[in-house]
């Protein structure tokens, strides 16, 4: 059960290029592409000729060639051209779907195509900002449920077990912060500090730190599955808890899961180092540190999703650490049950 | 939905060697191999025993040797040895299938045998007269329903979008060529023609043409999947059109299709070459520009397949280009339907 | 259907280490650890919090922790520490099954806990006496039917045919071995002579015939799955028949089925030399000619799998060689017919 009326993100704004892309999004077969142009475009990935897919076409000056008999589409699925005929009736055309190209990122609409609001797609600014916010990105294919995912994302003690061996650090440190959790229109934001805290060696060797810090880390969840990231630390007592977080050392992940089927998704990531910016080493080394660990996350949740698929949730029990992850999902279940009550009563 | 009453080709009469082959056809496993005399047999690939693959087996004097527990059995399924015992049970016997060596292919019969008429079997003696018509042959497995080859070869507007980086050539010159399609008792017939045109650098290469040549492509459907082709070019108004093709260049292609299982066939196909026949490098050189091409066929039909497993062909439309596709398919469907209601009259 | 209370080999006790060993037993993912007394236990693979496999976490003092967000649980099953809180909720737990380590083996019971008695698994001291059976072992995974290798156990007749190129030999001296069948409580027991034969060339190389010899197999099922083999020859007359069987060739051979699914299984088996000794080149010849043999059983069986798997087993018929594979299947059906039966009483 996904939730329809939502932005999801389909792609990376620089995956399309001289060649269509296909892409699943809620288990519906997906083309993603740019009219000459350059605007974004997703049609069914499908031909209505043969049911050739048509991420395997090219694209040409008028749209999107089909690569099996040559049909054209243009970026609202309508065909505008078909070899050995001139007439084009009228129900030669495939399904579109809103798509939103901001912030690096190809945001799609899997619902009703009326309810598609730009307005309500998450802004983060920073992909935009390399001058301050230098950043690198990927995508991970995951073979489990998207919302495990942002369960992940949601409960930071398994920074000690899952990551021990990468960016974890001492699993007491994790257990023990100190958190304040607000809710938001759009989902829920939580911060953990450790405050006058020793800094981690790697923070002492990004930032040249030389005495105690206040640490922080940012959470913003945005429905559905969307977390913004923001983390650091600064000389202690210099205003970091207040809001001032300039100098030290920073840097902002982005999260962005999509449903692929009911039990995969992609994860959509991007890391941005908020020190040394003039330094592409820095940016690099950021991204390969966080790299390998979130392949441990990816590995994890598709052990997960194997046990849930075969033995259901029945019997689990929750622990203090998941009180952010219930709320999210309450918040989601709460969303899709409107959703699904408002089709109903339609 | 399988046309039972039908000869589908099982395998190239050289695949029978020293070993069983194993193939399945229509969804049933099935054993090839010849006895001890050399007559093709076809047999359910499963000993009667336990259930082991007789394909695993071997050959011996007396006909099929499961290499389990060393039964054996002749090609018409009898059990004719178990270790250990004298006695033969009646029951002791796997199923056989009417098979027929001809033309360098092996036919096997899927329906009711005492329906299994040789006589019905298509000719093409090309395959036997290496003198004229030297050739050489594939089989290509591919996960696409059989009937999706056949689709391909009735429309060959295909050729200038699927095939553009190998033999395509002008898309406009293939979809605007003179085409003129005549019904048989067995199927149709189409025979494309380019007249007076410039000819392809391939065809200079290989006949040396000097000036202008008619070109014709002849496509023959035999009912259910076998498509003969002969293509060729001679010298501008010297008869071809009439009928008169020796000299110039010319090629005959066999296609075979046989369905494996409802999304998945054997691409059973041969090239012969009419011009050079004393040069076996003229053999080869054809082949080799066609085994290419055909595969890029093999992985078009295996994505086409992929979507109308997950999406059906609802909502498909015909185009000018599907008129002999669609006289294939409705002959199809009509000895499909007439089966059917003679099994149910029984 | 699966024979639930019964003893099933689980791993040998040396695959229990370092870390969490994952196995699927009777279609339930299973993990075995030893506790840090070095006790073997086996629980759910399944974290009780958010379904992590356990068989993916670490071994620690107070029992194995999940690798995700680090709960700890005991041997029992209970949870003994969670992250983050000091409260453990009761329902904290996961299933336990009864365990018991003999002779190298660890021994899994999958049925009711209070039916687990120890003292019905059968004995094998042979693994544990490297003095006088010097022994090395294996575990090969097999996608087929648990029972399938049992029948391979159980007829004999296969060597002269599936293991032709291997420990075959003479089809015809296997099919015309005098054989003796006794019943016992768990299970039969049956007996091959070759009485006054020429030694193979394997045993005169291993123990130094020089004349003819009493040649016998030994073999003793005990349900479910276990198969105790004891293989050898002597000097013809010096009391073999009578079971006067020193001196000479002999080795013993253990074969554990355990049932993975309905389709795929565990083969756990040992080889041991009772001859040489002292040569630990002995035992490596014994088992490297073992083992390639076992691989040609394995790959039959799967082929048998996958027909049984398509086609059911209507049609087959039994022979001769079947008597002792028939007596084993009926003990079997009685076995599980009871179960059931029992069941259903409660």
């Amino acid at each position: 059960m996904f939730l329809r009326n939502a932005w999801y993100i389909a792609a990376w704004a620089d995956e399309l290029g001289e060649k269509p892309l296909g892409r699943r999004v809620c288990n519906e077969p997906i083309v993603l592409f740019r009219d000459s142009n350059g605007a974004a475009a997703a049609l069914t990935d499908r031909c209505c000729h043969r049911s050739a897919p048509l991420s395997q076409g090219t694209l040409v000056a008028t749209g999107l060639q089909c690569g099996y008999h040559g049909l054209i589409f243009d970026g609202s699925g309508k065909c505008v051209a078909i070899p050995g005929q001139s007439r084009i009736p009228d129900d030669a055309r495939v399904r579109s779907y809103p798509v939103v190209e901001k912030d690096q990122l190809v945001w799609l609409w899997m619902g009703e195509a009326g309810r598609a609001d730009p307005g309500k797609i998450l802004d983060f600014p920073y992909h935009n900002d390399r001058a301050h916010w230098p950043n690198k990105h990927a995508c991970y294919p995951i073979k489990g449920n998207y919302m495990l995912m942002v369960d992940n994302l949601m409960d930071l003690t398994h920074l000690g077990y899952l990551h021990a061996k990468t960016v974890g650090g001492n699993p007491a440190a994790h257990v023990g912060a100190e958190m304040k959790t607000t809710r938001t229109s759009t989902g829920i934001k939580f911060t953990r500090w450790l405050r006058n805290s020793v800094p981690p060696p790697t923070y002492v060797k990004a930032a040249g730190f030389t005495g105690r810090v206040d640490r922080w880390q940012e959470f913003e969840w945005v429905a559905p599955s969307s977390v913004l990231q923001w983390t650091g630390a600064a000389d202690v007592g210099t205003g970091a808890y207040e809001g001032k977080r300039e100098g030290g050392f920073q840097f902002r992940l982005f999260h962005g899961l999509t449903p692929e089927t009911e039990t995969s998704c992609f994860y959509f990531w991007s890391c941005a180092n908020g020190y040394r910016q003039n330094e592409p080493a820095a940016t690099e080394q950021l991204y390969s540190e966080i790299a390998p660990t979130f392949v441990e996350d990816k590995e994890m949740v598709e052990a997960q999703q194997a046990r849930m698929t075969e033995l259901g949730e029945a019997g689990l029990v929750d622990i203090a650490a998941d009180a952010n992850r219930m709320t999210m999902r309450r918040f989601m279940e709460r969303m899709i049950a409107e959703e699904v009550g408002a089709r109903a009563a339609e």
